[in-house]
């Protein structure tokens, strides 16, 4: 029977893999690491230097793809959507991946940034996969360091504040207004600085950029002293390195603990 | 200038430490141990498992105090609350020993089972402590597997649906209704089971506890059918051990990717 491990990584911290990240990877016969767009190569890189440093005998082998989720003009890999369906393109890659890269005694691994849990759609991917019953599997879940959790460690802060509840959410849910009955937010998937929308508002902001790398920014503030800072460091860096990747918490109303 | 480190070190399984954790804790010269209650034994003894493990030279000092945060009847630590306000006390305790048991160019480190980010008081009682101006010192924080993160993944499922939010509460909160907004809510802290009072709602649950321990016991289901073994478990699992830590995801509505 073909096993596969979902590998939670980390957010980019190399040395946030967990111990049992690590047995995973030494686990595994066959990588399949997907990526999309510009930050493909970037991204690529870091994980097989994860693999490299932690898999000493690399006696193992890495299939890349291309994962259709925002990359629609995208050709010339091996495993490129057919069909405007994105979820079952995705669907269809992975079940080829499968059958075709892993043998039927083998071990395979995604390796997802941050936590598999988050904002993330390997699971939902593979379980559709299952469902269609033409390839077989046992899969398990390694959990990871999200970038939520890296990023209020290096502002040192927390999520919640005492007895009080954290959400989590998108940029588009932003868009459509704070959040009802919470005054801590986490803002993921956010393409728009959405959180300029609150400007003039009592809400102080925690934002970072590519967390736990060396390109990583740090910037908080009250919301209307941060704002513009964040807009031009973010337009920065997205200009010097082709993408990026930032998460913010939002906290709103009198500062407590 | 003294050094500390908070340290997230999981929600139980000892491999859920990261590499980060595993360097910080053999820099670390003083570990500052506290717990509460009866949970207190098994507790203790897992980070000194977990240190034994990972710091081969025991070059380390370990102190243990009590944190008085739901122990107000303890007695006969060294650290122990004076006075009737608990964070004050706990600033108290933190601050003593930290003076008292932290060189001046030593390293200490508080281990966080979990995030130190969710629901945890470290964080908050040392900036009270820092805000004192009795004693001086830098800190930092290393991110942890949180008990939600670690259920989701031996659930093999996410936090979030697609594009959604989720939202991370207490029982308390969870008891004046479901949160607003919001479908996929975790809820922690909650020492009466609140997700009773969902009976008859088009609610899934997946819970969880003692997770990624030799005692993990997981329950998912429609709400209906989950709630009376998860009390049954629950109430056996607490009468075996004598405490319990344990989480849950509700998911709300008609079950989708």
């Amino acid at each position: 029977m073909r096993e596969i491990h979902v590998i939670g990584i980390g957010a980019g911290d190399p040395d946030q893999l967990t111990l049992q990240a690590v047995k995973a990877l030494r686990d595994t016969d066959v990588f399949f690491i997907l990526d999309k767009g510009e930050a493909k190569a970037d991204l690529t890189r870091l994980r097989r230097d994860m693999l490299e440093a932690h898999v000493p005998d690399r006696a193992y082998r890495v299939v890349e793809a291309r994962d259709p989720e925002r990359d629609r003009t995208a050709g010339g890999t091996a495993y490129s959507p057919a069909v405007g369906d994105w979820r079952s393109a995705r669907a269809d890659i992975y079940e080829r991946l499968i059958a075709e890269e892993l043998g039927e005694d083998e071990t395979g691994a995604f390796l997802v940034w941050g936590d598999p849990a988050l904002y993330d759609s390997t699971l939902g991917i593979l379980e559709e996969v299952l469902a269609r019953g033409a390839v077989s599997f046992t899969y398990d879940v390694v959990p990871g360091i999200s970038s939520v959790s890296a990023l209020v460690a290096r502002h040192r802060t927390g999520l919640n504040r005492v007895a009080r509840p954290v959400q989590i959410t998108t940029g588009r849910r932003l868009a459509e207004g704070f959040p009802e009955g919470v005054d801590d937010v986490v803002v993921m998937l956010d393409a728009h600085q959405t959180f300029r929308e609150l400007a003039g508002q009592d809400v102080h902001i925690y934002w970072g950029a590519y967390i736990g790398t060396p390109d990583e920014i740090l910037v908080s503030g009250p919301i209307d002293e941060a704002a513009p800072r964040i807009e031009r460091l973010r337009a920065e860096a997205r200009e010097r390195k082709g993408w990026i990747m930032d998460t913010y918490l939002l906290r709103r109303g009198p500062a407590e603990g």
